[in-house]
């Protein structure tokens, strides 16, 4: 251990809502609660083993190599040319919010793991220096490179990913007096299915709709113009397929809309849902 | 003639670069020169009536109800209530840009002939008013509705269309030490034949990009990030399609981009090509 090292590190990663109706795989932004928490610690024995795992009703394996959080700490240990045969980590996870909610879940995971290690190792690496190694993490959960859940779950805010495979993200500013209500039906989606149900090609009259309706988002938060932000938050690719898999979309949508709410679609892959 | 009203205008109305690579059908800026010339004046002879139209090789028709800019002058007259059978308009045009460029001729020409009418009778809207009744004058030559020639040649800078039926759009700062250098081929490509060779199936893939280099360039205009402008512009569903039309498209482009441009794609539905 050396010097700025610390000997226990807790972290939490929040939930997060991905897609943000127009933007499909290029935007997410945290919520303050749930998340998951992780906990690392020193250890004379050595590897990085997983000891403890709450609330994951049993689903989560406790290999590193298997699990979302260790993949993206061995990732990362393994960029910083740390070998783990001659020293030791112990990580607890935590999970508290669901799977298959559209909230980012194994994201969150993906991003405690990472970011835990780091501190852990007196942040060697700054927080933007860590999303590769949780992009890692959640990708061998989902199979998937998308940087919309794990971006805001590490960085916070409002998270624009011009592209994903080069990571190149922005951070977006939101204006203070922007809240969100997010609601998570009874039932679960898999992101797989919920991926399937989408068509692979899409006319260019609607691309044309969805680029219109991205851009005037992102000025909207910017410029802080509310209406602009209002009338931008459209999803005419994903939510139309998705909605099928959410019992009563659109009476929801259609209360949250007439009760005020700027806007209102899925929370990533969903069953979730964000006014 | 009422007070306010003047008794003769002229007016210039700039050349445009639309779509702006990745902003197919929703961005658009205006440059300095070309642009068209557009003077009117009070006269005693009922009717608006275009006495005079230089530049356009005879192909342009006198009838002001089949002129791009007179459809949109007596748009804006009818939308007034301002009848022309008590009193007098007379119009010359001064085409100074070629046919099919690429750089919004025909939108240049219906700016013109709105605008100039609207000064003439003591600027009874905004110049913001003044855009459907120039995109119907645009919307008579080409046919279609679509605001990126006309809103920025109206409204000057970069110009962002949300939505074109709803002519919901933004005016998008542009960093002060952005230039731009346009050439224009000496060939000729019909908007409608640009149109058609485009696919009217995009891959989601393809969005997911596009709409990811569209919301990069304006984050990167408004944080004035010229690396991320520099990323961003880059069009993978015009683009493709339309180099063919143009000869030698990618020779220039790596000359361009070699020189040191941010950027390099084709303007409107070419020929013109801007960096």
């Amino acid at each position: 251990m050396k010097s700025k090292e610390r000997q226990e590190v807790r972290v939490f990663a929040p939930a997060t809502v991905a897609n943000v109706a127009c933007g499909y795989d290029v935007l997410g932004f945290a919520i303050d609660a749930p998340g998951d928490e992780v906990l690392v610690r020193q250890s004379s024995e050595p590897g990085l083993r997983i000891t403890k795992i709450t609330g994951d009703e049993g689903k989560l394996p406790l290999e590193a190599e298997n699990n979302t959080a260790g993949v993206a700490a061995l990732d990362l240990l393994k960029h910083l040319g740390i070998s783990m045969e001659d020293r030791g980590i112990e990580m607890e996870i935590h999970k508290k919010m669901p799977f298959g909610s559209g909230l980012g879940s194994s994201a969150a995971s993906a991003v405690a793991g990472a970011y835990a290690v780091n501190c852990l190792l007196g942040e060697p690496l700054s927080k933007k220096q860590v999303l590769p190694f949780a992009m890692a993490g959640e990708a061998s959960a989902d199979g998937a490179w998308h940087a919309d859940n794990v971006g805001p779950s590490l960085l916070g805010g409002m998270i624009f990913i011009r592209d994903n495979a080069e990571l190149d993200i922005a951070e977006l500013p939101v204006p203070e007096n922007l809240w969100v209500a997010v609601v998570h039906p009874d039932i679960e989606i898999l992101t797989k299915v919920a991926r399937e149900i989408l068509p692979t090609e899409i006319a260019l009259e609607k691309v044309t709709q969805q680029v219109g309706n991205l851009g005037g988002l992102i000025c909207g938060l910017i410029q802080e113009d509310y209406g602009l932000i209002s009338r931008s938050i459209h999803d005419v690719i994903a939510e139309p397929n998705r909605q099928k898999l959410i019992p009563d979309f659109y009476k929801v949508k259609r209360s949250a809309l007439g009760a005020g709410a700027l806007g209102f679609s899925i929370s990533g892959a969903g069953p979730s849902v964000f006014a």
